[in-house]
């Protein structure tokens, strides 16, 4: 709550990215990112929408929940309908009718986990459809074409991502890849007012991330991402690799961490210094019938919420709870009514959004750390785990 | 268009439902029916929300389309969560947070669907839960105490519905039990401000019918239904007995044809003066992809609309015809999105609630025989119709 704990700034680029505020006892920072449709307050979740709609949800709802960014998936728009037909019904935003911004990932991640479907080589990768079994190549070119025809925002390179576990070598290959990859996409991009981000890989050897983390900036990115996390790893190897390899990109950009995770994890990794976030889990647990709430998990088919009248989350203001009871949302879920998928979704997208918005609050009023706290996570303790790892 | 096709009524009965205009060259006519929880303007549609939820649809979203009354299915809410611990938890409006009036059915369609797993005795109907599996038994006076326990706004009575082809004495002994269960369910209501309405058995055969329909008025009852309609018979069957059994029922009560229809058959059967409509093909369609729309059916997974910059219906300006073109909606039907089977049925929803908007309208102008043309039924050629059948 100290004001002296966070240091404004009148922040120095002129780019489209700005510095706001910076919290003096961690890495976090406010931050707010120009885009082509409109201003991105940082740090910032985005609901994932893989197929050009966020399960569920109307993209007038997801506005309501104060979402300003979503990401989708360049790879399996691509396969269907295709980013040539996208272009040609006037681009992604109008296609799913979404007025805000849009983060497409390159569908590395997607095709790297077709296996025995795909061969990589320094050219690019050949892969067969998931949807009709079709070969196709992806040159990383035609990768920042079919971004371009998307008239996405935000464009993420082709990457290799290798799995958890794999050798030294692979991971090493992965990197000289990545790196020459994203040589060729920086040199390939036409479109006007589309940012593009670079994705550092390196498994989980540090001096591997250094590295990549270095070139890329060599070559110059929009913003950088964190990739090939989240993967297999352990958890506390996801923190530790996660928190390093932000320290490595420059302040000045926005640092988006790819595929990270828990409500808890999203609260560390803002205090690591990241910008950006999605992840599938408040979307995909709540068609599992599990929610996020300022109470902890709630599974919502557990017995206990039978007769239930609270709110999911009595602390919480989204339409699910304010509208409807534990009993009610429990009768949907073990009725199999879609219903169910939809409200779940709604809250659990907004209790993301929203806890980046008190985040964003918290380090604008200098309470980061008080307000981490309340949300279960305690700094300090976290502090001195990095420390016991490294 | 003549004015003086509609004469107005000031309605005798002091009673819960009034005819406000009836239309001259048809049965038709536009009316108001009084519950505890608002009007209702008839000639009305029901959205069917059997499990306490219209499959997709948010009740706000309801009450936006201009849907006042919705179906429930007392059967089905028995079985699970049961109707005791919805009435602990506030009744079925509270429950599914629905402001509007509901009318649930008893649930004697379901438990006589129920083939090999009931036993019907003068008493009532024994059956297998469709849950559990366990034995349990509805006298009509507990449908009666279940609907009470629900606290909705229009209680049908038990009745004995069999199939399409029944042998005569089975159709005579379903009837004969259908007045005895409603002389009981009458008997037994407790509720103030629950209307009861009685259902009209009697197959095929007009004067089983006629003998239904005048038992069940010397009872009396606040509305009444004809039951054991659309449940395999031929659709000409349908209209010629629908058609006829309506004219057996009281003027200045509503008059509610059961399990009813398309879009073109409620026309006909608005015509014939019924006042109230239920069916699930609006919503049940949507999930398999098909619309209806002002041009006709609309199958949105037809490669004719991959790049279909069209609304669905360029007539209508429900969200999802205003927000999403044709191609947005076939993509996402064919990615399997839960979006797809909500922006569907919301729009085919609308389509019916509407239809019958403007019936309302046409039948307060006089104009309604030009309104039916106008969505492609020919009263004319009904007429003629019925007319070869009798």
């Amino acid at each position: 709550m100290d004001p002296n704990s966070v240091t404004y700034q009148a922040e120095v680029s002129a780019g489209h990215f700005q510095v706001l505020a910076q919290d003096s006892g961690t890495h976090a920072r406010r931050g707010c990112l120009m885009t082509a449709h409109g201003p991105i307050q940082t740090p910032a979740f985005m609901p994932v929408g893989t197929y050009g709609a966020v399960k569920g949800m109307a993209p007038w709802e997801l506005s309501g929940i104060g979402a300003e960014i979503i990401l989708s998936n360049a790879y399996h728009l691509a396969m269907r309908p295709g980013a040539e037909a996208i272009e040609a019904m006037g681009g992604l935003h109008h296609f799913m009718g979404w007025k805000g911004a849009i983060l497409t990932d390159s569908g590395g991640f997607q095709v790297f986990s077709l296996k025995g479907m795909r061969r990589v080589t320094d050219e690019g990768v050949e892969f067969r459809s998931h949807i009709d079994g079709g070969k196709r190549f992806f040159r990383p070119e035609d990768v920042v074409r079919n971004q371009e025809m998307l008239g996405v925002d935000i464009a993420m390179i082709l990457d290799e991502c290798p799995p958890a576990g794999a050798p030294r070598e692979d991971v090493a290959t992965a990197l000289r890849r990545t790196t020459d990859w994203a040589r060729r996409s920086r040199a390939a991009r036409r479109r006007e007012g589309q940012l593009q981000f670079g994705i550092v890989q390196g498994g989980l050897d540090l001096e591997m991330r250094a590295q990549s983390a270095g070139e890329l900036q060599e070559i110059g990115f929009d913003g950088y991402a964190v990739g090939g996390l989240s993967v297999g790893e352990g958890r506390a190897e996801t923190l530790a690799v996660g928190s390093h390899t932000v320290g490595l990109l420059p302040q000045g950009k926005p640092r988006y961490l790819m595929g990270v995770g828990t409500p808890e994890e999203l609260v560390r990794f803002v205090a690591a210094g990241f910008d950006m976030f999605d992840c599938v889990m408040p979307s995909r647990n709540a068609r599992n019938g599990m929610a996020f709430t300022s109470e902890g998990r709630v599974v919502i088919k557990n017995s206990q919420h039978r007769a239930s009248t609270l709110p999911l989350d009595p602390d919480c203001d989204c339409s699910t709870c304010t509208n409807f009871s534990r009993a009610y949302l429990r009768h949907l879920y073990v009725s199999g009514e879609m219903l169910s998928a939809r409200l779940l979704t709604h809250h659990n997208l907004y209790f993301y959004v929203n806890r980046m918005k008190r985040l964003r609050s918290a380090l604008e009023n200098g309470s980061f750390r008080a307000e981490a706290a309340s949300m279960g996570v305690d700094l300090d303790q976290m502090e001195s785990e990095e420390r016991g790892i490294q």
